[in-house]
């Protein structure tokens, strides 16, 4: 029995009679199939999960990951080519009168080629279903989710030892990826960030062969990715010396992200959380200067579903995890950010890292 | 003047005002999106690019990544919200009679939005088209991806020195990414592979807390990212001591792979080369053995377009790069892959990676 597959059909409509979760190729690989399955090796380009209402799940799964498919609780088809792909896929469907995707992933190419096959079945769309049912997380996934968090927060603290004079970026994010990886990562939990100076001013620059400066902010943003779960953190440090501007908006930021964690609890509008987040920072002297929204969801997926941004809807509930990241960002100049992993509980928040949030001058 | 936006153009139907690309979230995002704007930093989550007929780009972008959007030769349209965002691409689609999407990549849910949007318009997917003009490569590609192959060269030299007595299949993936950082890479291409003994006859198996043995197979499959530009190169040690019969797959393996480069050269089908290969590995005692395709096209992603399989109508041109990697796998005991990258040159193929693929006993 998939607990987790009867999870997911508690969120859809009674008319569905099956999800259809369909990976493309590297870059279009539907996190739900790992979801549902379970599998932690593996790629699975190209392959086709079909979950049913009654908890069971037939795998159409290529020859080439045959042996890593064993480990799902699945009925698997093998095939070596698309034709038989498409051959199991119409044997499974041939009696389903309406047939559930995931909108959000699954491209517009194979939306059409399922139409094609399954010309008489009603197809809906229920992204925003299964978002909310991956939303909140079970026990398991929790565990994951704190070791992959686990893993960063050791990280984090091993940076001032790391950074060397004159070192470039390019080089410190390679050492930050080796100590995830030897810390237990499977991989990083995506390109990490290790910014100097002004680039840290740009909320997405990676990192370059720029080296460090006496004076350089330095920006470190990172996660592990743990059997398919991910953390995500950042820390701002300075290099030697830090101007009063700089000590000024690290510590409006480090307040910000109180604010966020003292409102966090079930029930609460996640955009409210932003507002109040970006009013404290708008009523400081740095007003303006905090141009993103204020955390994600996290899970199998970096950025997992909305969190607290303006636009979103989301209300909280217990056991959903998101970042907590605001910052502040003088173009030209520097930047800070801050950011932790928490889990909304029954009665608040729990941080999932806790690493030291202090502006730590290194050298 | 955008000479890739010309090149794009000579393959579309004279009918097509525009292509729109549309990045979804980090799972979603389109590498056309940089191969026409050319942006070697930033992410550009939910970024809608425009490319125009007479080659001109416009580029709808989050504040978040402004600063990054300066590097693209693109009129820059900053927004703040969905609102925002949808508002400019209104403005901008407002005289188009025939848009042009990539429906590889495009979500579902965002064809449904678009259609919304602009029904009075015509859609064409011309997945196909843009797939065929990124497969052949232009002078500046072809410089990225030789930098991003002499990396993984120098790390697949390195192996032999950084492999140690009770190692873990995770400690050595970690070795391998630092390699592949210092050495000049942004990242690694994709979740490399460090497989010891059983674990290397599972294609797909990356890496684990498995501790290195003596008479282990050693198979490492990695690459470097630069500049958004991949490599992708597999090399197969033995730990201490090989078996007879290992040897003899290693060797016909390493024959394989000289089978498709001698045949490689403009005007031949991929699907003819793939051919030739499995023929070769199925006269040996190894028939059966060789579970995958030969190769697949490699560029802005690791699996960059169709390559060398039986269902592959390809032909191949001058200028496209492909992995070419034939493979053996005994099952439950260990697998041999040899992997090398190759671009099309007028009269035959160039290899880009050329480090050892001897044999090599480890210790």
């Amino acid at each position: 029995m998939n607990q987790r597959l009867y999870r997911l059909f508690s969120y859809l409509d009674e008319s569905i009679d099956c999800l259809l979760i369909k990976n493309g190729g590297v870059t279009n690989i539907d996190p739900t199939f790992f979801y549902l399955t379970g599998l932690e090796q593996g790629l699975f380009e190209g392959c086709i999960l079909v979950a049913h209402r009654d908890g069971t799940l037939d795998l159409i799964v290529s020859e080439l990951e045959a042996e890593l498919a064993e480990a799902a609780k699945a009925s698997l088809h093998l095939f070596s080519g698309r034709e038989q792909r498409d051959h199991f896929l119409k044997k499974l469907l041939k009696n389903m009168g309406t047939i559930s995707f995931n909108g959000t992933v699954l491209t517009y190419k194979d939306m059409i080629l399922f139409k094609e096959l399954f010309s008489s079945s009603t197809f809906v769309d229920v992204h925003d279903d299964v978002q909310q049912c991956r939303l909140v997380k079970d026990p398991d996934e929790l565990g994951k989710i704190k070791k992959a968090c686990g893993i960063a927060d050791k990280v984090a603290g091993r940076i001032p030892a790391v950074v060397e004079s004159s070192m470039t970026e390019d080089e410190l994010a390679a050492c930050i990826d080796y100590e995830l990886q030897r810390a237990g990562a499977q991989h990083p939990a995506f390109t990490t960030i290790a910014s100097f100076g002004s680039h840290s001013s740009q909320p997405h620059f990676t990192h370059s062969d720029t080296p460090l400066k006496t004076a350089d902010v330095i920006l470190c943003d990172f996660g592990a990715c743990f059997q398919r779960y991910n953390s995500d953190l950042t820390r701002t440090f300075v290099y030697s010396q830090a101007n009063e501007e700089f000590k000024a908006m690290h510590q409006i930021v480090l307040e910000a992200q109180q604010v966020a964690f003292d409102m966090i609890q079930p029930g609460v509008k996640a955009a409210a959380v932003h507002q109040a987040v970006a009013d404290f920072i708008d009523a400081s002297p740095f007003k303006g200067w905090f141009i993103h929204s204020t955390g994600h969801a996290l899970g199998l997926e970096v950025h997992d579903g909305p969190g607290f941004s303006q636009q979103s809807d989301l209300i909280l509930e217990e056991n959903m995890v998101f970042t907590v990241e605001p910052g502040v960002y003088k173009k030209g100049a520097y930047g800070v950010r801050i950011e932790d992993d928490i889990v909304v509980t029954r009665t608040g928040c729990q941080l999932l890292t806790n690493s030291d949030r202090s502006l730590l001058q290194i050298r």
